[in-house]
């Protein structure tokens, strides 16, 4: 007989996992490696050392490990906002009429307001413990700037955000987040870097974008002795830090008897996605579960539902290595009227690979059905989330209600990445009735293709 | 011997307190009674019926029972943003170096952001149960506005909040949460009442004030049927909600063997403190316990440390009935250049007579200072506070502080009401030095004292 399942389920602090879950040491077969741009070779850790912390080049490598210790130094850091917590979303079945369970796992009452800070904490702990001292970064909507700030502040570790101009100037409430936890941030494109220089004098009055920002920052690394760049999604060893998500969501439910049928999550980069479904993902792949995994991305920004499988640059910039994934080419930008985040034209080449070979499936969701979905759960479970949390939130009413026609209880997992706080602008603009759903033609996804690379030797 | 104490303490959800504390019961003298502003007479049930729902008038007035039941509806409602975690600060006393041990109960990572939730939960719920269909309110900063639009999201009541004017223009996202949980939002002054009309007519482009809005939000709930006007703070049921902090700190501390040295709060109205320290301070009443209370207030708006005790209006519009309590006159108005919240002229009756009595301290302190302690905690901690409560954490740290001098291993518990998301223009502010002390000279307090009305027959 199963316990009774409680509102909110948390773990004892003596419960929490002590390991991430490389689920690549799972996987059949890997994702194809990642190329130098120049010689088309694969890359060898040397190559990722130059940019990255050593640790995390051997975390990004390693197919072999499925469990990897959390260094105590981390454990610190994560208990004081962890463990999330697991909600079992009983208003909202009662009110959706649903014979289905709806669980959700919320990553966002952190102070940085997003799962980011799992990621965060572990590559600047790895930074410090590598004797580095400063670390630069780029941040789009904030997230990833404002967990990265609190981490540095933490390790006593400097560090330089290079925010997209724009999003500084309609953030000022982001930016002064990142400020109060003690980090230069410098609004990008910046004349502190040569590129930055370079596109001001091009560009001037520009309003930045990513590729550039994470140019700048990529420069300001390479220039600043003791220092490294820090990326906070795509990237393998991102994933793996991420698993303590999917971990505690393991840990919990199992105490409960309950395996979930479904497990779904927002992907842009795909870091939260991934780190959630991690252990359960092993599972599968060794035939233990047939739960159904779905990626859920915005229909302005459709890599894994529309992208094509090919090797691609990680950064509008094209600086980085080349990775294979799925994407809408490096050059695609989604619709500026998007407002529900996960724009990002590539998807982290382990949810690629997994999605490619038929265990995760993905489907794509329009903006006013996501915030359709996000203002009706706030109401009835008085949580705000970020757009890019409302994302999961829009399937998994879709799927409970799904339930309710057909009268299966199925049991339905969801991540609730973040907190809507600082996307009230969004949130506004859907209130007023002036937001619109634009979905890229075949036509605007043949001029993101354009720009993927041509591969040497591959 | 004691248990080891986790970094953050939680109730399961069948130990969640089933009672809220009524401090009145436990107190040797009562406060003294409601005055009707026309008779001079105390005011009967009847009188304070026309305002509020009833059953918050007979628990309003109730001095004998010291626990009360929390209805089921309400329950259903707390459990799915309580219990708050207690954390132990376990960092923070490694940082000081003091052998003090620092605890905090945090009720800012509900979606509202603060601890006014618990009693707008309360609120709605007996306004539900009367058939009321509406409420109104009014809303400065803009917690009390939200707490109360969540609350009648899911209860399923109508809402009018009349926000200050000016804070809806600064906070436009306050604005846009109350608006996402469904609740009419009125800047204040407006053409919807006749004394907004009044006010703009003789003060057009005026910005507003919380005594105006009060009034609107009063002449809107006279004049709408089934409506009631309703309150986030000051009045003894407001105090008895909040219990509900109070009562998860001992059943937590309780179960660890830890009694408190030290009980130190913010205090605006003083419903988050009173309500934190209510079932502490009927012990200490008893002789059960020699625990020091300590209200912290803004050097900037002194009710305690400077105020009379005196028979005053709740507010500036000279509506409500006569409450006897620390004051600094109706009419006082902090500096505008106070950014630190607690505004409030008065102080919460049963607070003014515990202190009046002894019971309670009162310290006030000074806004850069608090800044400094709220950056300090932020990156100690990882959590970012609301202004309003740092002043408890700057108290908090003055105390480990000694503690480290006199080598006392005080235990010290401190109340972290809200988050500091909505705040951060003031953050801002304090970064870039453009923060400044104000501390009224006696001449200012004296044109509030001034405001103080002749109370008849009293």
């Amino acid at each position: 007989m199963s316990k009774k399942i409680p509102y909110k389920m948390y773990l004892q602090e003596e419960e929490m996992p002590k390991y991430w879950f490389n689920v690549k040491a799972a996987m059949k077969e890997q994702h194809d490696p990642f190329l130098h741009p120049g010689t088309g070779k694969p890359c060898a850790a040397e190559d990722l050392e130059a940019v990255f912390c050593k640790e995390l080049v051997a975390q990004e490598l390693n197919t072999t490990d499925e469990l990897i210790e959390i260094p105590q130094g981390i454990l610190d850091f994560y208990r004081m906002y962890r463990p999330s917590p697991l909600v079992r979303a009983y208003e909202l079945e009662k009110r959706l009429g649903t014979p289905a369970e709806i669980y959700y796992k919320f990553e966002g009452s952190n102070t940085s307001g997003s799962h980011k800070l799992n990621s965060a904490a572990a590559q600047v702990y790895y930074a410090k413990q590598q004797g580095l001292t400063s670390l630069t970064t780029e941040t789009g909507a904030g997230q990833w700037g404002t967990a990265l700030s609190m981490a540095c502040a933490y390790y006593g570790i400097d560090l330089k955000v290079f925010m997209v101009k724009v999003s500084s100037e309609q953030k000022p409430n982001r930016k002064a987040v990142i400020r109060t936890f003690g980090a230069d941030l410098i609004p990008s494109p910046s004349d502190t870097t040569e590129v930055g220089r370079k596109i001001l004098q091009e560009f001037p009055g520009t309003g930045g974008s990513l590729g550039c920002a994470i140019s700048e920052a990529l420069e300001t690394s390479f220039k600043t002795p003791n220092c490294r760049y820090v990326l906070g999604s795509v990237l393998d060893h991102v994933l793996l830090h991420q698993s303590i998500i999917g971990q505690e969501v393991k840990a919990v439910l199992d105490r409960y008897e309950v395996t979930p049928d479904i497990i779904i999550g927002c992907a842009g980069g795909g870091s939260n996605l991934g780190g959630l479904i991690s252990p359960y993902m092993a599972d599968k792949i060794r035939g233990k579960n047939d739960i159904q995994f779905i990626a859920v991305e915005p229909a302005s920004c459709p890599s894994l539902t529309r992208g094509r499988y090919a090797y691609d640059f990680g950064d509008t910039g094209k600086m980085t290595p080349l990775m294979r994934m799925y994407t809408l080419g490096n050059g695609f930008m989604p619709s500026p009227n998007h407002a529900g985040g996960l724009r990002y034209h590539g998807m982290s080449p382990v949810l690629s690979k997994l999605y490619h070979d038929g265990y995760l499936e993905a489907r794509s969701v329009e903006q006013t059905a996501v915030f359709d979905a996000a203002v009706y759960f706030a109401r009835v479970e008085g949580t705000l989330p970020a757009p890019e949390s409302a994302h999961a939130i829009r399937v998994a009413l879709d799927e409970a209600i799904k339930c309710r026609e057909t009268g299966e209880k199925k049991k339905i997992v969801f991540g609730l990445t973040g907190t809507g706080y600082f996307d009230m602008t969004a949130y506004s603009r859907y209130l007023d009735g002036d937001m619109h759903d634009y979905i890229p033609t075949d036509e605007d996804l043949e001029k993101g293709f354009a720009s993927l690379p041509q591969v040497p030797n591959a």
